[in-house]
């Protein structure tokens, strides 16, 4: 009996949120509340501002070890909270569930009044599994070292505090494909086809295709359009000295440093993957018909 | 020596084009000599208008049999021609090279001056091949027959004699993806991604990749953007009943027949493929650059 | 008294609708009870399908004459109803005022709830009027005559019964402008931006601005794009002989007549416009907040 | 005589470009030969880096001073030269001439070789005088006070250095349009549509009409599409409060000052404008056809 009790006691569900907005922080103390109820240990990172009941217990850890050993993340809010957790769950093998506060995300598809069922049904294995690769970043800067960094949606080379366009060089493979004018250049995985790359007029791409695109920002030659390549492919970036050009790289909108001429952008799929749950029943035509308006009754049929 | 003779009379090259332009024949009449005097036979389809001098020996054959045990189909003129010649060796497994009288197609990639020297390579097996998978449309209409039309570039669903919009719905995998109106559908194979699929807004996609792109034609909803899936997924079509609405059907261009409410259009990749030839050190992105106005140069760089 | 009595009867109000929709039919009969209630003439078009109870009296003139000495034309449906309608009050300075059945229309703002309020207001003249300047087709056929539409939303050069892309010309006041392959091109006035030039990538244009907008359709060279030019200048185009292309000319999607290589499409502004009657506290960007899907809420602003 | 010799001496003719380019410093030295063989006196900026033969005799004036009392200013090099020379023209009425170094620019449409015969045609008032609006911003910054920017092209409120999306709102004299989430605006004149509007999906607009575009710059909302209004009204702008939100305005890609919530921009036409001069003969839609690869030619005609 002992062992039992201990055993449930280590399962721990880490929860991640803005808790600054109120309704993200109202529904993680719901969450938290039926998960202390159930005996399963909840997580949060050290610093975050959330305001609990004194009876409450819960555990805070650093932000690095928000994932150690954690059963289940739980992310609260938008789609930038879940990319947010899905790189702290990257290395892990965390699977990782999305609440949403508002209307749908892309990756946070439970709604609120769904949260328990599926925090529940996920704990108890009963989720749709949904794998889903990351990028990966090669960020190389001669004398200011190098770095890579992992991005569930993509990855972006874009011009800051300028008027002024980047003027930039493409190869895929090593092949060069394109000198580019204009703000910059999304490279987004099939996920992150819906975010950016979707305002920068790349395709919808089924979320399980093993393939890249490639999209321009705001070209200055009109057709400068998006590519789509295999997920096998390495993207190589390089910035041409021109006139006030500054750009900086980020990765799931995250700032990951500055980008000059001389310095090397290589971008491919990353062997990492994180495993997105969905509650039963997840369908993607129909998430993309609400997110996207679309479908039957979206037009007048009366002439 | 007979058995040598007869090996090499054997050897039969096809040649099509629309050769009422004189820049076409005059291409064809150069090529036909040249094959002549290597003892190939040049191949043409009965009834083409092609004034050859007297002395020029030529076999004709009907269009359906003009792949039939040939070595090679040449096209000789824009990518309209290829597709054509591409329907003629789509089940004959006879590889295909197109000669551009214009700029450079994306199908057609040898340049007139390069003619000779290709068709040689091509005859000696010295050209690079390239597959290209096609697509299969099934179109199942009620009470007028079934069809099957095979497709390198695209299928189009499009509105016909009207000023009105369709309305029509879409499913991949059976599952219900969108109600769409406006001025109909493009299903295009990585191949034809560069073709009709791009003035609807897609994307290029790389040419090996083994997805096609579902692109809307001016849709009504602006939030309708072309989705690329997975070649192994079938994508089915059907109208809706609207007043004055007229619809058709096209295989690269050709019209495959009228389509009703009530009718049904399914696409999927064929498991047949042509084989491009392409001269020796093509370059897809090389192509890309040129064909769209691409790359170094393109723009000013002096601010 | 019988004076007052002739001049009540004088007063007319014709509806034009498709009854065939019953929830046409029903908006009908309900503005028709309601109208000889006031002692206002309703009138319908000769040949109308709607069934009405014994007891109304109705005038049915033949469509041509619908117009004539009426105090207000309304139009029941969607936008594809008021415009026939414009037509039919484009030179009796007949008001004009859209009842719709589903969702709002760009044209057809009134919902059916406020449908007898609105026209209770219209007959009272105490509705906004709305003035909308006209377009004016002038299709030139030699050897197959002359003729000249009026059009409220945009007069339509389009591809017909074909796969095959056009190739025609364009001039602004008679200075050569391009040479453009594809579907077709649209020219529009402001208040037909919101229709079909949009899904051709044209610009919302506010609706009282004195321009045009030219827009090609799905155009096969990606910098071809839409040009907005002022309402006082005339757009001519003529089509270039090309294998297979056929082309047909639509003014507010009714088809106007073939168009062939030797033709000539002149378009410019009429002096004739239409009043557009709207329920007072109409506002434009309202309008198109509600039919964009724009606005607060129209995306998430959780993170 | 000596009179004679005084207004010789007096006109001016001032000279900018980025002279670190040896391009634009070849064409400037010798355009300042030639004007001193003629006894028109050439001026640059002091500082400016030009080296001069020793025996050329050149004023050197302060940049704010540089268009006083100069006949003409010649500007050298791409667009963005001439957009700096418009600033130094914009309230001293004096005419303005662009020198392309490198492909014909929107504004600079001077070739090298021309150069002499224009500017000897400016300076003789034999040039096309064609007269461009200004924009003028108004940024509104509480507590950081207030700022007037003129521009020629656009006017930008666009995010920096952050990966995540601006939420701002935009009203058209004073009434509310809507709330758009993405990279930020451009309120572009006619002259400025071909610009930075056009790579955001903007109009070309005909550079006489007197309408302003309002393009969002890769909107969240796939609906949220460039507005084409009266140069009459005014557009106002302001920021939402939004996690990790930077935004900036910039006046002809050079920065104004950052945005903040509770900042206001106001953006309407000037009446301030500007004289360009072009080459007898100039031709707007020649200038877009050769800039946007247009045209005759631009695409196979064979099949």
């Amino acid at each position: 009996m002992l062992q039992s009790t201990m055993t449930i006691i280590e399962t721990t569900c880490s929860i991640v949120g803005r808790f600054a907005d109120e309704r993200v922080a109202e529904s993680a103390r719901i969450l938290i509340e039926h998960l202390s109820e159930r005996a399963i240990r909840p997580r949060i990172a050290l610093g975050s501002e959330l305001a609990l009941p004194p009876d409450l217990q819960i555990e805070r850890v650093p932000e690095s070890q928000l994932a150690d050993g954690a059963k289940l993340m739980v992310a609260i809010g938008g789609d930038g909270t879940l990319l947010y957790a899905a790189r702290l769950v990257a290395d892990k093998d965390v699977p990782l569930i999305g609440i949403n506060r508002g209307r749908l995300g892309f990756l946070t598809d439970v709604l609120p009044q769904d949260m328990i069922a599926s925090v529940d049904a996920a704990l108890a294995g009963k989720s749709e599994v949904d794998e889903r690769p990351l990028l990966e970043a090669r960020l190389l800067r001669p004398g200011r070292g190098e770095s890579r960094i992992l991005a569930l949606n993509d990855v972006v080379v874009q011009k800051v505090e300028t008027g002024r366009m980047l003027d930039f060089e493409t190869w895929i493979d090593g092949v060069y494909v394109n000198n580019h004018g204009g703000d910059g250049l999304v490279v987004a995985s099939a996920t992150g086809s819906t975010a950016y790359a979707l305002s920068c007029g790349g395709p919808i791409i089924s979320p399980h295709l093993d393939v890249l695109v490639v999209a321009p920002i705001c070209p200055h030659t009109l057709s400068d359009r998006p590519i789509v390549i295999s997920a096998n492919s390495v993207v190589t970036v390089t910035l041409i000295e021109r006139f006030e050009a500054r750009a900086q790289v980020t990765c799931d909108g995250v700032v990951a440093g500055d980008f000059l001429p001389g310095d090397r952008l290589e971008i491919h799929r990353s062997r990492r993957k994180i495993r997105l749950l969905h509650p039963a029943g997840f369908e993607y035509y129909r998430l993309l018909r609400s997110k996207l308006h679309w479908g039957r009754g979206a037009y007048d049929t009366i002439e």
